[in-house]
């Protein structure tokens, strides 16, 4: 059983009528549903005193789930801070969808993680290009979206540690929307699919991907961390 | 000035028509001319003694370019093994297309280097997903083909050091189409483009992006790859 | 439970009266001790049939350990063909000290493989440069050896997906010893220590990484490896 | 020709006789003299306006190095997104020494980049881990100084793209001291040798990682780095 926080900005949900309906519970609702029959579930939103993210809620989190989109910047420095020293000391960092924009993935990746993106409702279809990885278990050879936003490359971020898997989109693009980082003892998995309107979580591809992807981030043992002066 | 030597299969030119038409000089020539102007280019072929890589021809070579399909098997044991010392030597190495399966790319990778395909005569767009590379040099966002055949994913290969292009088909596949390794003090770039039947190589596109790794590819000094017994 | 297979070339203990005495179960012997408590423990040597690799003994078998020295030419390529198979398949490998002259490790990695030594008894300290990973987890930050044979840079290995340890030698080199790498769906792990005369495999932080590297190096279910002409 | 641009703290030197006789042009004065025959250099520290980094210095610089110690918190934030962004445009970025802890490294590696240290005056053998790389150009299997400053492991930095040398320390330590990383289009180099007050930089095979170092970090055209919306 992993210690799952999952982090929502939570504004498309409660300030526009189509994000509601999609998901009148909010998308961090929506996503402890997957992870509630097998291990330990909180939530965390930006409203919340220190957006939900205490000392305590994260000495007690194994694995942190990230979705923002519109409001990145009211994230506070000193959580991002925060957040940052814990993933170095080795809690799991899954960053979902327009997430690539936020304050904490930029602080891990040290670039602009900028890309294209297209509004379009196309078709997505996200192809494994490492079946041998532990975030492709129980898949087939591709994940079908029908109806997703487009992003396209470049993507601006450090060559990932291994790739898992690349989406083909309808309108002509494609992009690497899997991607296995290391930082400190720390895992992280940026993961594309998602969106405030296309119910993306519902599907049981991506959802056993996220799955997949809390085993995979959530903390080992490793050895001592030892800094500073030596004898 | 790099010196150059082009190794192809040639047996696609002088057994079908259809291929002679589209390059009645062999594959090897049309490659040859892309590199005239600027560097030291040399051919070499299956038939050939030594199938054209003798001891002599591999000294003076800087880069090896490889492309084969039918006939990979009847390449002599004994000339992989040479080829593969004097890429860990230094000696630079672009494998075409169909040239996955050659035995020498098969050997640097350790792997199958297996995957999916249809000869559809479909649209291929290479995406740069890593603008800053020098085999990127000078080229648009991406490159366009209109009619390809498809390699799709997965592509057994070990993990790229760097992954410079990502193919997207129109029939809904996508594949890493230029991967860059190094194998001792050998620089090796797989691409993807090349066909017997489709004039890929006059490309302007495609043949910038030969240029640049020819460049890329070529030997650097190093220190000492000094093994054995120290006292 | 990880069904581990220990292959041990098993000449220098059956020949040498040195050896013997440090290991009178042949170091395959002494190694199935350190797994027969939490795995299923098998053992094959040389000079076995099929050099006791039958087609279902690795069927059998989620973990490979190698130890060879003396007689890597003696090893049939048919079974070197076999084992990298599997491990492409998702079978794990462990190469252990001399095996990184072994073809199943030269014919995985495509490079000589090769490396400077010293047979000097001197001291070793195995430095943990990855503490975040799980083949380092209860370790301290160094491994200390007070006698071991000397291996030293270069390594003639392709670039680790991630480097573990590596070793300090007293008499003024270093070395990689701790080595990650993927091939198809099978993890491989070369680690430096060991020994036909030093009881390198009594010492129990060796032990605790062979353990660990065991659990790392199991198969994971992954997604197909589905290859070959699509419709 | 590359136009190098040398960043020093430049403290130590106005303020501690002993470094001020080691370095009595700064460490910035002798780093200059080192390019000064080949390439287009300029200085810049820390108590120039805007650190002697403004627009137009930054614009005309293909190269930059970094070293600074003990007053990294007086960086300016808004000069450190400025540089960063420069590299990520292609700017080369080499950081000495000290500079593993300087806003910059930090703000491109995303970890604490924090490590152990000893300040003992023993010696420091460099290995060449990676010969075929262009950075170890022209030199021997090993660059050794008789008297230096001890940096140990674990280093919590990204694993490296690519890891050139690895130091043995006379006390007992190793150190991977020559790391290369490439975020958005710029290569960055971190170069463990150099001390305020041991003469480093006069040794000649230091001197040549240096300039094989700028050769290597200098700026390539590449392709459109294009982000945002896209019709």
């Amino acid at each position: 059983m992993v210690a799952v926080t999952i982090w929502n900005e939570f504004r498309h949900e409660q300030e526009e009528e189509e994000a509601a309906a999609v998901y009148p519970d909010g998308i961090h609702g929506a996503l402890a549903d997957v992870f509630a029959d097998a291990h330990e579930v909180r939530t965390a939103t930006l409203d919340e005193p220190e957006h939900g993210l205490t000392e305590d809620v994260l000495d007690a989190t194994d694995v942190l789930l990230w979705w923002g989109h519109i409001a990145h910047d009211e994230v506070d420095d000193e959580i991002v801070d925060r957040v940052q020293e814990r993933v170095l000391e080795g809690m799991g960092l899954i960053v979902l969808h327009s997430g690539h924009f936020s304050k904490i993935f930029k602080r891990l990746m040290g670039t602009t993680c900028n890309l294209q993106w297209r509004e379009d409702g196309g078709r997505e279809r996200l192809w494994v290009v490492d079946p041998g990885h532990p975030i492709a278990d129980g898949l087939g050879e591709s994940i079908e979206l029908p109806t997703t936003e487009m992003y396209g490359e470049p993507f601006d971020v450090p060559e990932p540690d291994r790739l898992v898997f690349t989406s083909w989109f309808e309108g002509g693009e494609v992009f690497r929307s899997g991607c296995c980082y290391r930082r400190g003892n720390g895992r992280i998995f940026y993961f594309r699919p998602g969106h405030e309107t296309y119910p993306i979580y519902e599907n049981e591809d991506i959802q056993r991907v996220l799955k997949n992807a809390v085993e995979w981030a959530s903390p080992r043992a490793g050895s001592p961390r030892t800094f500073g002066e030596r004898e």
